[in-house]
């Protein structure tokens, strides 16, 4: 009557696993995961090969638990994925996948995987608790991680869904992210991951004077953009500047006695303050950043847990990113047209991924990019970007520390800014204040050979990665 | 930006309703719903004709509010659904239908939809709380009826979904039974209808001193079958004798210290007694049936809430009917092969249906039909059902005031009762103590016409119905 197998390897024989097939993860450990290294490592054992991995996101944590080695040694052919991590970046510039990977944003995810374009044949659904039926959340047990928004749409579509839980609890589960309906088979393992490694890297809270003034002069162009009223509704990404124009804007909101409407994205604390203390009316948690979130989005009602579709699918009849007034994003560089790369560093590698950053851009009222003008020696600001992730017209200010540049298409926007007395500057003039700073950076040697597409979310490719030289 | 749409014809005509189309509803709010006449009056006013009407159940309320008439003057021409309405039935079985009626289980209807037999064009959401992108739940506002369970596959499935609510809410809604991924329009009324119409009828609690008899006889069988231990999971039904049932189970499970797994079915306030007194962990909650209920659903994490497809559909990866271990139902007749029917009255007439009597009967390790033997001047217990709704294999036991008949296929059982001291009979017996009650029925006039089928929860048509003359 149950679907409980004893191994990973029943799982992945009962599904019928085979050399080609498709398989899809959640990255919601982030770092601390330890499911796809498991399952792969496994398929490997099997002797199963030219795996395409649909991830939610690959991180560094995964690579180095063995996922380099299998893509080094073609068990894996390729990867669709939102981004996320620098040594696969690695991997894909130098051609180690025998095949294209794709970069999907997080709302085109599910877009392709609901219209077909990509076929899960086994999706294996890391859950922090579950049932031997399969109904699984992800707020209860030791090691939960929040919001399994990520699991919802490819559990629904794949041919079959192994949940794999280290807190298997009797049936029926009292509360379920994901029903037993879809699910095929379940696996007890040891340990799904450590959720302290969940919140590393870019969550890290900033004490850096540059990230502050840029938090401050962010602050500052949403407090003057006319959005900042009764209903308002943010995203702030988890990186350093975001956090601090955060707190900012509760500081605004608080004196100004201004009741915003909700909060989306990537949820941390900072998020769950601004709830707490009253600024906002609700969460919408598509992915859960630290454990103070989790615990929120667990027992605050006004804390909803919504599928990646929810987030920001441009094809689902609505999405919460269309709702947006103000989103706060970073880049790796962005353009004289405003353009955003969020894909390809400035040595050429493929560095992160689209993440959820068109999806807002595309949804939000205002959609500001916040960086520093240049990171050690390259400018943020350039000509032309190496990588298109996020298109210039739906990008409409860009934020630095030496002033705040206007989309000439928000003509009205920068009327607004300069009449409050913020530093208002062209963007050619923060590109070459930026080059002047750094020197003309020496070009990349690109191959010849397509590593990689990305993938906008109306699902046409607007960037093709051709491989690093050298 | 928002999907709010200022009258129901707004709506209609957004949706592109044109002759010969499907429509879907939900019954939660049963003889008190004003949603399916409103918006089929609505239809007939802008001369639309030939409707099919997919609901998860017609009642006689809707009927009286206009219904009735909308089918005799074509404008609906024909229904599938899961039954309960008299008035229904007498329509149905006069022929008053140009095209065929089906009657399916709470499982197959979700079957159905999602296999692509019935293909809904707009389903009408009738939802007690929404916001202006179609987020919506049963259980907040004036007129909450709980459980959003028979609208879930229907609004995945169906071309269009229009929410229709009288408690308009500001976006996002915290919590949401369906979300806006799968709503294209919102349409405020003045009120979807009126909760006090939910628990009626059969609802009502028995001082009958038959069907405390009855309810006797089946709590003993249940507390003698084996299976009322550690882990029991349990269905029962909303009439009265189900209730009393419910009330003794109770006691045995407090005095003998049996924690028992989940509350299945239709959830009544006894359900919610049980799950609070702790005799239950959870109550998994498809359709809520009083007001008792709806605030144990808004309000106790340990009842969730569950769509028709985790219910009951065979064809899910699992459902929860099949992990029952005992379900208690009643039944129009009752023949010597356990055949059960639901849909055909004594007088030949369509007077109920299927609802999730195949389901259960199917999935419980026992299940029970529990009826009296003759209700006034007819046979419960017959030769041969005019109508068969759930196949004898699947029935275990039947339960009257005159003695307990188990299946001959239950050995096991039979033996269990008849060490405990029960009063086991044959199911032939009963038939001749019936008809020598009642004397034998006088064969019913069908005429020559098929004016419905009952479809068996796998699919196939178990029964075809004809019309009654004179």
């Amino acid at each position: 009557m149950d679907k409980l197998v004893k191994t990973l390897e029943d799982a992945i024989r009962l599904c019928g696993l085979k050399d080609g097939m498709t398989v899809d993860f959640n990255h919601n450990l982030r770092n601390g995961d330890h499911v796809v290294a498991m399952v792969m490592r496994e398929v490997a054992r099997l002797r199963i090969r030219d795996i395409k991995i649909c991830a939610s996101g690959i991180l560094d944590g995964m690579i180095e638990q063995g996922l380099g080695e299998l893509i080094e040694t073609g068990v894996v052919r390729a990867v669709e994925t939102t981004g996320n991590s620098i040594l696969l970046g690695e991997l894909v510039s130098r051609g180690r996948f025998s095949d294209l990977c794709r970069f999907h944003t997080h709302g085109g995810r599910p877009r392709s995987i609901i219209n077909g374009e990509v076929k899960i044949d086994v999706a294996f659904v890391a859950a922090p608790t579950a049932d031997p039926m399969g109904n699984c959340n992800g707020v209860d047990g030791p090691n939960a991680f929040g919001s399994m928004g990520f699991s919802m749409t490819s559990s629904r579509y794949a041919d079959k869904v192994v949940v794999i839980t280290d807190n298997l609890v009797p049936y029926p589960l009292n509360r379920a992210s994901i029903d037993e309906t879809l699910v095929d088979y379940v696996v007890k393992v040891d340990s799904i991951g450590d959720p302290n490694g969940i919140a590393t890297g870019s969550l890290r809270p900033t004490r850096d004077p540059k990230a502050l003034k840029l938090a401050e002069y962010s602050a500052a162009a949403i407090a003057n953009s006319g959005l900042l009223k009764e209903g308002f509704s943010f995203q702030a990404g988890a990186g350093g500047a975001s956090v601090a124009t955060a707190k900012y804007i509760k500081d605004y909101m608080k004196s100004n006695n201004v009741h915003g409407s909700y909060i989306l994205g990537g949820i941390t604390s900072h998020s769950v303050a601004l709830l707490e203390e009253g600024c906002f009316e609700t969460i919408l948690d598509t992915q859960t950043m630290d454990r103070m979130a989790v615990q929120s989005l667990r027992n605050n009602p006004r804390h909803r847990e919504i599928s990646d579709n929810m987030y920001a699918n441009a094809f689902a009849k609505s999405c919460a990113v269309n709702g947006l007034d103000v989103v706060v994003l970073g880049a790796l560089s962005v353009d004289t047209d405003f353009n955003a790369n969020l894909t390809v560093n400035s040595a050429g590698y493929v560095a992160s991924g689209p993440g959820g950053h068109t999806d807002t851009s595309a949804g939000a009222k205002m959609s500001m990019i916040v960086v520093p003008l240049v990171r050690t020696r390259y400018p943020t600001v350039v000509d032309r970007v190496i990588s298109v992730t996020t298109p210039g017209k739906d990008v409409n200010v860009v934020v630095t520390e030496y002033g705040i540049a206007v989309n000439p298409k928000d003509a009205e926007l920068k009327t607004r800014f300069k009449d409050a007395g913020l530093k208002v500057v062209e963007i050619e003039e923060l590109w070459k204040l930026a080059e002047s700073m750094t020197g003309k950076p020496a070009p990349i040697r690109f191959g010849d050979r397509v590593v990689a597409h990305v993938v906008h979310r109306d699902g046409y490719v607007i960037d093709e990665v051709r491989n690093v030289l050298g």
